[in-house]
């Protein structure tokens, strides 16, 4: 690393916030071109039968954007490798990993433009999000966590390939029927006619996928078949599966923390390193006779300078007054930042003081939680009226409802909604009302709602009996009506926090939402990597039947096939389309009709694709996700454990 | 406890192997019961509609047996109790448990026989795995645990249901279309018809079970619709049942570790207490001048009447005749016990020893590693020789086919492996050969094979050009060859030990399966319980079409029913197919089908029962079941490590 002048000073610039935060927005600025370029996804759906012609961005517009998006990284890996140095630059594969992505994707941006956008093959879209990856040090750990199971994970899937063909071979001896027109020779002639369907079916078995169905023929002959798939599923299935969800947990065990006391460990490295220079600044200016030490004058001063949070810094920067003029030891310089651990306690704004002996006593009965409570208890009869409604009017069409006891109920509990929140600001103060988060939630509702309802009323006056829907402006009556009741189901989420055990798993999932950017991060590589792929490789091949389409037609399909479903709006015709279908295959259910589908429509090689996402995303990231879960929750179980064995309550578990 | 003599010889004796012994094939039997009893499970096929009449066992049959397994549980509760001492009794909720259900087996029993067995209900079956459960002290345990965690599975379920509620609403209020034959009117119509079909459809998606169905109509219209869903899989099934999951797996976190510590603690004070015995006997006996200590010889006596396992008590004996006539101290006592921590390396008897040098070599080269490699390869090669037939015969019609070549190579196959089996006892003689038991597992294939191959040459004579199958006995040729096949497939299993990461798999699921028995016994009430359950609920309520049944001829039935899949073999008429049944609903994919199916056969409240089933299988019992993977694996990579870190070889993790 460098470390003179003007290198510190573009040291800082880069790191600075906007810098930073420019380098974010062009990454997802460049990561969001793909739902505009060429197979643009801007149609309403994306049904292959009902599609409209997608807009066609002019050729030059996405281009030009991805060009200032490339001259930004050219800056970064630029400013990067000269703060690193030209030695540290040679050793660092991911730097020149991402001058290599920079190049390639720069000459296939000229080529691009040369073609007059009509290439058949853009490199550059499968390499956009190395981008991301790169710029986020969570995800390469992440990805060397991953890498490092490699060799354990490879083990068991290779003890699944074994267990496959086993059985494979199994049930293509065991399902040779001799006679026409048996249920042996029903399953071999649906499920186990050659080498590589029987395969197929048990690895969409190994997913649960078709599960009774595989056995039906068979079983509907002879109870003992049923034994060959339950045995194949609980060993595939059930060990070797949640074998592989072991041995990723495995590696992630630890995982928080061992990040969290590097963090800590790196924290106390960079206090002792600022606590030298600053004593040897200090001893340089005089002679100071009290030995070594920092003077809490020049560490005043610095402070002063340094970005910290602004609850933190007049906290620490009062305690260093409290050491006068002594010098600073090098134990108690350190124990200064241990305040950056202690959780700060947000103190609320004092209440308003009301002179007369009413509003003092309004007070206190408005700001007491038994008025949380009263609100809480309202939300809910709000929900259950609209339920009731619901319920009364699902039998009834749509054009024959009466909405006018429900629009009155609402209106009223609207109401009482806007008298909560004023009486709550006149309790608490309006800063001290806007201090809780959950008011700050519940306001805005409400503040939603009146505006709704308000808007509602003005177009289609006072609800009277026999009250019909019309079509007047933007919106309808009634999608007025559901916005308003969607938003009051939104309302009542607020009773999560008022249940004790409820608030600590909610608690804990947004704890998870915090720690899991990185894996988010790998997800979202992984999902545009793989749409792209498939755009490439399965564009138009889906084609609405009727229109010399490969596909029979609806009626004559037969059940369970990818016609009859009629999913096609499943398909890799587009950015969007590929995401939906990429997610519909990760839940794995039915991703035996994708399979079958593609394999007619676009050829048989297919299969690996599809195969290989199936191992990507529903294997492999499934289980992470799971790992992670696990960790979160262990690590915020334990440390609670520990606060509670701190307090003398210990916790016994079973034994 | 009572501590007389009578008490210890009667303690003794109950504890003996052939009490325990009977005890368990009692509880067998009385559970095995369930499959013949009257609506018995002893037909070829459980399907309806071609299901033979099965057979009807005579009043008195399964009743004298159960009686005879009554009769061995009144005494086994009888005889505990006494030991137990009454006090005790009065205190222990499962010995009283253990009573209650024998008196009200018994007084079941007796009603049963007044009415000739045409009871219609029989309340003992439902109570049979108690007698299961009573006997284990690990599901004891294990229960326990489960009880445990309750509180917290609570929240999280009822988050679950919150979850589900608050969507169930959205998606209603989203889903009210206004205009006919549309996008959000199909999906109104098909999933959301009301509340009760609005809370199923979003159940099921919860299992993931309709993934892209029950998006489809919305999402053919507008790809926004995909949203709902998907937001709704996120934090329904990631989040939330991942949740569940970890919520489980920390209940049983150090589950293993601590048994194993409570285990050796019972040891170590077992020993203590038998020094303490035997030293105040030696100090009665004669004054001894050399303190207090345990006589050696006193000790020998004990030993010889002491059940042990027969390798370690003469290492034992020899240790402490070691000692000469010294007493022992306490310490040394328990060093002794040690011996049973250490693993016993089994000792392989001695190769013979030939003279000739020809036959020495010979022997060199046979009990060579390679040799076995040679073996395995030669498995690898029968097995590909079958799957390339396989292949090739996949089209031709099983009656056209031509065996000639397969015959042939398979009897080559079979020559080669009884070489090696005899080549192999001649190098490392009979009884080291046996000593091994992948050896023992290889040579039982080969004899089997060898038997199956000389009974198919004997009735079929040497294979010819032109072999054709015939019907000749009990078996047909095809099921032969079938048969022979089959067992050169798992003869080919014998290479999973020679790969060194996928033995490691392979040890830790049997150590698992060792670790199950508990858990499996668990499942065995839980599938006991339901399906007793669901015979009394459902028995004849699937009737086969055309029969005045309430079903829909085969050919009308739409899509996706339970007609059209032709689920008919899964009903509740008998025991085993009422196990298959819950076995599918546990499996969760297209239990959709199974709860609509139901529902219009016997009732809406049918869904109650299979949701139970869902949750008490397929969300409590496979996250448990997860949860002991994930707890034994780590037991052994964490015990693995701890070995290596000792060899100074230390493993270090991703960080």
């Amino acid at each position: 690393h460098r470390m003179d002048a003007r290198s510190m000073w573009l040291y800082r610039l880069y790191y600075s916030n906007t810098c930073q935060w420019t380098l974010s927005l062009t990454i997802f600025l460049i990561l969001l071109l793909a739902f505009i370029e060429t197979p643009s996804s801007l149609t309403s759906t994306a049904d292959v039968r009902f599609r409209s012609a997608p807009w066609d961005p002019p050729c030059g517009l996405t281009e030009s954007v991805e060009a200032l998006c490339l001259l930004v990284f050219v800056a970064d890996v630029s400013v990067k490798s000269y703060l690193v140095g030209w030695a540290q630059f040679r050793k660092n594969p991911w730097l020149l990993a991402y001058l290599a992505v920079l190049v390639v994707s720069l000459a296939d941006w000229i080529v691009s433009l040369s073609l007059l956008c009509q290439e058949p093959l853009r490199i550059r879209r499968l390499f956009r999000p190395f981008f991301l990856m790169q710029n986020s040090s969570m995800m390469k750990k992440t990805l060397k966590c991953i890498r490092s199971s490699l060799p354990e994970m490879a083990s068991v899937v290779l003890l699944l390939a074994l267990h496959l063909c086993v059985f494979t071979m199994l049930g293509m001896l065991l399902f040779t029927g001799e006679k026409q027109d048996d249920g042996q020779d029903r399953e071999r002639l649906t499920y186990f006619r050659n080498l590589p369907e029987a395969l197929t079916s048990l690895l969409v078995l190994l997913t649960t996928a078709n599960n009774p169905d595989v056995m039906t023929p068979a079983y509907s002959k002879n109870r003992a078949y049923a034994i060959f798939f339950i045995v194949f599923t609980l060993i595939g299935s059930l060990f070797l599966m949640n074998l592989l969800t072991a041995i990723i947990y495995n590696q992630f065990r630890g995982y928080l923390m061992k990040s969290f006391q590097t963090s800590l460990f790196r924290r106390r490295l960079g206090a002792r390193a600022a606590y030298e220079v600053l004593s040897s600044m200090s001893t340089r200016g005089e002679a100071h006779p009290r030995g070594v030490g920092v003077d809490p004058q020049d560490f005043l001063q610095v402070l002063q300078r340094v970005q910290l949070d602004s609850h933190q810094k007049p906290v620490i920067m009062e305690k260093v007054r409290s050491y006068g003029g002594d010098l600073l030891s090098a134990e108690e310089f350190q124990k200064l930042f241990n305040e950056f651990d202690k959780r700060v306690i947000k103190e609320r704004p004092p209440r308003p003081e009301y002179r007369s002996p009413f509003l003092r006593s309004a007070q206190f009965l408005f700001s007491h939680r038994y008025f949380d409570y009263l609100g809480n208890l309202i939300a809910l009869g709000n929900l259950v009226s609209i339920s009731v409604f619901l319920v009364f009017d699902a039998d009834v069409l749509p054009g024959d409802r009466d909405d006018f006891v429900l629009g009155i109920l609402n209106c009223v509990f609207i109401l009482y909604y806007v008298l909560e929140l004023l009486l709550k600001a006149f309790a608490l103060g309006l800063r001290g009302y806007l201090s809780y988060s959950s008011n700050v939630f519940d306001g805005l509702l409400t503040v939603v709602l009146l505006v709704l309802e308000i808007s509602t009323l003005a177009v289609y006056r006072f609800p009277h009996p026999g009250w019909k829907p019309e079509m007047l402006g933007l919106l309808s009556l009634w999608d007025m009506a559901r916005l308003v009741n969607m938003f009051i189901v939104f309302r009542f989420l607020r009773i999560i926090p008022s249940m004790k055990l409820m608030a600590l798993v909610a608690s804990t999932i947004l704890d998870l939402i915090k720690n899991m950017r990185a894996f988010g991060g790998i997800l979202v590589v992984v999902y545009y990597v793989f749409a792209i792929l498939g755009i490439n490789l399965f564009r138009g091949v889906v084609v609405a039947p009727g229109n010399g389409s490969l596909a029979p037609d609806n009626s004559s399909a037969p059940c369970g096939s990818f016609e009859q479903l009629e999913y096609w709006a499943n398909n890799f015709d587009d950015f969007a389309a590929a995401l939906i279908t990429l997610w519909n295959v990760m839940v794995v259910n039915n991703w035996q009709v994708f399979l079958d589908a593609y394999r007619r429509f676009s050829g048989p090689w297919s299969k690996m694709y599809f195969v290989l996402w199936w191992l990507v995303s529903s294997v492999i990231w499934v289980n992470l996700f799971l790992a992670l879960i696990l960790e979160n929750f262990l690590h915020k179980w334990d440390r609670r454990a520990h606060l509670q064995s701190l307090a003398g309550d210990p916790d016994t578990c079973c034994q």
